[in-house]
């Protein structure tokens, strides 16, 4: 039995105790926490709960920890400090400072003889793979992505910030053209605007001046400014009741041509449709956690990416069942 | 640059001919062939045309050997004789016989210090990557594999014996209404009948009884009886102005679902919409082989299937140039 430790218990966390319940391999051992563990309350009947301060006592005793934090403070402390004692799995996601993160990681990793895969989960994660693998496939070829329907956190909190706003959610939405368009082979250029619209619900307070608001999100730059965006009022009630779920999802395609004339048209497609945005990406860190203890026991170490993993690593099956089975 | 050998010069190794013409790290360096070589029109200005007998003399000069022959007679004795001396990439497809095959491969290779790919492709091979990567991360869920629409080389093959049949072909058809029930999450029970559709065009010889011609290819046992099968007569002339292309592709899911109460449905889709079955199979081959030459050089060496690659070593960038674009 793989031993796993969960640390956060958000969203992501609660996930990542599913996952491991869904997986015959694995145990979880505890959650660790910074609040007071005896305010948590836990699915898993035989799992501790911890201080996150005594999380070191468990060295030798949980073969991976889950890094369940957010990318902005959470993951840049945690996710060196942690890779001291133990094997970990995150979910980086923040784009620019990837590369910096992954070598922190790597050079604590390497110094200590864990292994830590790093931003691990759909986008990026398996978005990354399939990008990444079908342009190796299709050298001579454009690539797109759209992403939703589904919430984006960071335009739902800037909706959230607007004054008179009490509160918000906002749902990024491909372009049904657009999308159709790629898929027949197309290649078209697309602007931002072309790509993808933004929907948002907003809960006004009492006697705030609608036009107002509505104009302040749509001109917003960097977050709406570029887009088609639609406003829609609505009350609190409404919004408890109908968008509360945390739905996700979209498509990687790689268009491109194949032959001495490039003469052939090759269109590879790839897409998600989630109910549960986190529980996702938590079943993808938990078969990521798998290969990372394989890979620290087989001597490989230090800071690795989805690209490092060889696929068989994800599965609890054999090699011989995988190729009898799936290949 | 990596120096490549094609062995068997057909569709696929026109096609790979054509891939490594796309790729900047990759020269080829001869086609290997029984024909007689000087009877043998390559594309390529710079590589040699050598007959079988020669391909040992080139030990040394070449990283990588493609075998581009069939998987019922070419592959069984090619792939352990080559394996012995080069690093070799084919595409093994016949399922019962995997294990089996890749044992003797495995033996030869390690025995002889190189590395060999087998059964790469798009199924085997891209298909059987999502299906293991998307089984691991779903554990609880279905699977769902759809081909086409393309031509079936088996099929087209048991139309063309039918007693009064001159030529034909036969497409594979996958059945809309299932495809949209499995991508709506309904996780149906499909029937072989309910997932495809069999489409032949036939040239009859003259006088020939097409009834009589319908009725066998429509109860042939295994190839058309547990199908719906549609027979449509045409003449030489329309056969060869509409029916010489390869297109082929189909589409995989895994609908899981997620969560302690499994509450959550999650869908997984990847799809191929291919012009060039054959050139599109080459191009996969040729991000291999690149994969396989590194592999050897930093020690992997014996029989891989495609479970065993880690994805960064389809490309020829650094991993830190993937990382910074793609991951």
């Amino acid at each position: 039995m793989i031993k796993v430790g969960i640390v956060g218990y958000g969203n992501i966390g609660r996930g990542v105790e599913a996952a491991i319940h869904q997986s015959a391999d694995m145990e979880l051992v505890a959650v660790f926490t910074r609040r007071a563990p005896e305010t948590l309350q836990i699915q898993s009947s035989t799992a501790k709960v911890e201080h996150m301060d005594t999380l070191e006592s468990y060295k030798g005793k949980i073969d991976i920890m889950i890094l369940c934090g957010g990318s902005a403070t959470d993951l840049p402390v945690q996710g060196p400090a942690i890779a001291c004692h133990f094997n970990t799995i995150d979910s980086f996601d923040t784009h620019a400072r990837i590369p910096e993160y992954f070598e922190t990681v790597n050079a604590v990793a390497c110094e200590n003889g864990t292994t830590s895969i790093i931003s691990v989960g759909w986008d990026p994660g398996l978005f990354s793979m399939i990008r990444m693998m079908s342009g190796a496939i299709l050298p001579v070829g454009e690539d797109y992505t759209f992403w939703g329907k589904g919430v984006s956190q960071g335009h739902s909190d800037a909706i959230r910030r607007v004054k008179g706003v009490k509160n918000g959610i906002q749902y990024t939405i491909p372009m049904d053209e657009a999308v159709e368009c790629v898929r027949k082979g197309e290649n078209p250029q697309l602007a931002t605007k072309d790509k993808h619209l933004r929907e948002c619900f907003v809960v006004a307070e009492e006697g705030a001046d609608l036009a107002e608001i509505e104009n302040i999100i749509k001109t917003m730059p960097n977050y709406f400014a570029d887009y088609n965006t639609i406003v829609n009022f609505i009350s609190e009630e409404e919004l408890k009741a109908n968008h509360t779920k945390m739905p996700h999802g979209g498509f990687v395609f790689r268009s491109g041509v194949t032959g001495f004339e490039e003469e052939s048209k090759q269109i590879i497609e790839f897409s998600l449709k989630l109910d549960s945005n986190p529980q996702f990406t938590a079943n993808v860190l938990v078969a990521y956690a798998r290969a990372a203890v394989r890979m620290n026991q087989e001597g490989m170490k230090g800071a690795k990416s989805v690209f490092d993993v060889p696929l068989s690593y994800l599965s609890p099956k054999s090699n011989m069942e995988l190729m009898k089975e799936l290949l």
